[in-house]
């Protein structure tokens, strides 16, 4: 049976397979740093030489306003077969504060059971561990499905370009449902299926002041002061608790209902202290934990900088002051309101001695994913074969704007299925990627494959 | 007549004077940066060798914890003639923002009628100034008074070891009364003597959260932000008027007289606006700007950063934040005392989710000086003749450690007396010195010296 062939294939070539994951991840492929455009291509060159490897048709890398997406396919199943698209991204995140970090981000090394790299888990390997899957099968027998890659490279800054690509290439790219692995399971022995997502809105907000910088001691008192002036907005954008208090904020809030409320797993705070590494946690306590975490908005300071923050001390008075300000969007609240209401609130507070810019560097709305698919009830049957343990249904609290994306232009719906754990440190120092994860991973997307292709 | 003789020469020697000047801009003398250790003794050796060349004794470079004190005397004069101590730094600020800058800060320029480099004009150019009337007065005669140098090198660092060293070097020190030459003029045409200063307490705060960065999809209303906490609790600090709203701070001010107010510079709002490059000034209307700006207590944000503040945006929660806050302090505030009540509100406000730590990079209490002494009134003198206007009494907002120091341990009093202006950009990009400012104060330290060594 092809099937069991393709596993036992898989649990004899780890060592191949975990080449191939080190391989992409010495890649530093950071999308939000010109410095990096190059690191960028490479990426995309090894996924393309890849695919073309396994015998996949039109590998090719297709370009963007920025940074390129990777395609490729597989037709060969036949018309009765279904249709997939799989979806990856092969950008990182940048890797400050570098100096956290136990051991270089791009120089892969393992230590107990993880492999510590920038990327490891989000999500070079997912998408590595999806490749070995389709290897292990085509050693043995032909794909059971149709199978489409749309694999970007600009997912860590907000995928400025894909609904545009999307557009472009919506013949291309025509699926029954797409398979998105960036996602990930709520511990090693708990498998789970992400069904809901939170949106984004990202902004940076500059203000600015008097011409130039100024002495402290001689325009102090007379000259207002932008660093001051932006921690006082920002003071007035939540309250104690977290709570948001841009009027307007909560207007499209949909509380949850009993049932979906019911499906959110049981995570007491012990476990968000110890994953978070934070010794008292945060927030409204009129919700859980988890319902804060997963299907709740947020206000939180990405970043902010002015004046002097070297060594010692400077007497200036700033002339300008940036922040960045992201908030995560619950159903059913519209980034383009959200957005309104920010600037209506900065029009509102800013003071009259300064002038003010807002960039939106995201807008992603947030989703939720039907549970009772075919799909889902198929994912479900593979995680419980391979960890001998139900699924939950899960929500998270991050962000995949593909999702809306796939959703609006090409009418599927995206099943997220990938094997990251909650405390692997993306988008910090020292992100890990749990090695029996990536291999019962592999496992679980054969079968999926299998099941879905019968 | 030796004092025409004097002005005579500096008249005849402007070039080289400018010459002088220009070799010690060029030495990047930051005292803030550890990297420009070096450029910091290069100073040092190049006053030490130009004090040593014009004939004065015990010329030396004498060591502190960090920068050195450049000291060098010449008691000729006998008991009967005073004995001036004159204090300088030359140290000098960092020069960022440095992409503000039209040209090299160490490479001095002349566009116009000044002289764009940073120290130009606080302070190398009021101590080359000083030097250079000296030298005019030492080719003709022997100088009318004991003369002692103490040049520092941590000025703009707060001058953290001046206050051991002049008690080390009390005896050595001595003197009747000492001439700061880090002061200003109100404008070209306007001369003006400095009778008051303002103090400053700068701090550092550092906040932690939890252990290290996170995502802020995954923890975001779970886990409290510092970026967040350390904008509520700046916030908290002061009103929408700039008044300091930390408890207590006000208790000790001491209101002005009518006298003082009276003795105030008539500075309009356009004066301010122009000076400080501000489209619209700022501050509690109860007190005329000027008054704001040299006689009130202020608080300013210095420097503030936290998480990202690279290109684009990265969803990242950040662990830690910092921010440096300063006040200016009047008669009769005390540092300690601020300092105490500035911990209080810490204590009081910083959220229990946070760690906080407050380092104190400065701490110099305000100073007044007598308007009526002997000094006071030949300073007056030369400047009235070298301008042909009447000096006005004036108090400056910013802050002379030194002051304090020599009163304290030496009990003299300081005689402020340089030729810098308020639109010189000290501290900020394109600082600049006036050149006719510059000779005309090398004429009035001639005539200075010659009335109070009478």
């Amino acid at each position: 049976m092809s099937l069991n062939q393709a596993i036992e294939y898989a649990e004899e070539h780890k060592d191949s397979f975990l080449e191939q994951l080190f391989e992409l991840l010495k890649i530093p492929s950071i999308s939000t740093l010109p410095e990096h455009g190059e690191d960028i291509i490479s990426a995309a060159r090894w996924l393309r030489d890849r695919l073309e490897k396994m015998g996949f048709d039109k590998a090719e890398i297709l370009p963007t306003e920025r940074h390129p997406v990777v395609y490729a396919e597989s037709m060969r199943a036949g018309d009765e077969a279904p249709t997939v698209l799989f979806y990856g991204h092969y950008d990182v995140q940048p890797t400050d504060p570098i100096g956290e970090w136990d051991s270089d981000p791009f120089d892969p090394v393992i230590r107990g059971d993880d492999v510590f790299a920038r990327g490891a888990s989000d999500m070079k390997g997912q998408v590595v561990a999806f490749l070995n899957a389709i290897e292990s099968i085509l050693t043995t027998a032909e794909l059971p499905i149709n199978l489409k890659f749309m694999l970007e490279g600009e997912e860590e800054i907000g995928s400025p370009n894909l609904q545009a690509f999307v557009k472009k290439h919506k013949e291309k790219l025509a699926c029954d449902f797409c398979l998105n692995g960036d996602s990930s399971i709520l511990a090693p022995d708990q498998p789970s299926i992400t069904i809901a997502l939170r949106g984004l809105s990202y902004f940076e907000i500059r203000l600015q002041g008097q011409r130039s910088d100024l002495h402290s001691g001689m325009f102090g008192g007379v000259v207002d002061n932008p660093a001051n002036a932006i921690c006082e907005l920002i003071a007035g954008l939540r309250d104690d608790l977290g709570r948001v208090t841009i009027p307007g904020f909560y207007d499209e809030v949909r509380e949850l209902s009993k049932q979906e409320r019911e499906l959110l797993p049981t995570l007491d705070d012990d476990w968000w202290k110890e994953h978070a590494g934070a010794a008292l946690l945060f927030g409204d306590p009129a919700y859980s934990v988890t319902e804060r975490a997963r299907a709740r908005p947020t206000l939180d300071v990405n970043g902010i900088i002015s004046g002097f923050t070297g060594e010692g001390s400077k007497t200036v008075l700033p002339a300008r002051a940036m922040a960045k300000v992201s908030m995560r969007l619950v159903p059913e609240q519209k980034p383009d309101k959200i957005r309104a209401a920010f600037e209506s609130y900065l029009e509102d507070n800013v003071p009259a001695t300064m002038t003010w810019e807002l960039i939106e560097h995201s807008s992603s709305p947030p989703s939720v994913i039907s549970h009772e698919s075919a799909e889902v009830q198929a994912a479900a049957d593979a995680l419980e074969a391979v960890w001998g343990e139900q699924p939950l249904f899960d929500r998270i609290g991050g962000t995949v704007p593909i999702v809306g994306i796939i959703q609006d232009i090409l009418g599927a719906e995206s099943l997220m299925l990938g094997f990251g754990l909650p405390s692997d440190n993306i988008h910090g120092p020292n992100e890990k990627q749990h090695l029996p994860n990536y291999y019962r991973g592999i496992e679980t997307f054969i079968r999926f494959i299998y099941a879905v292709g019968k």
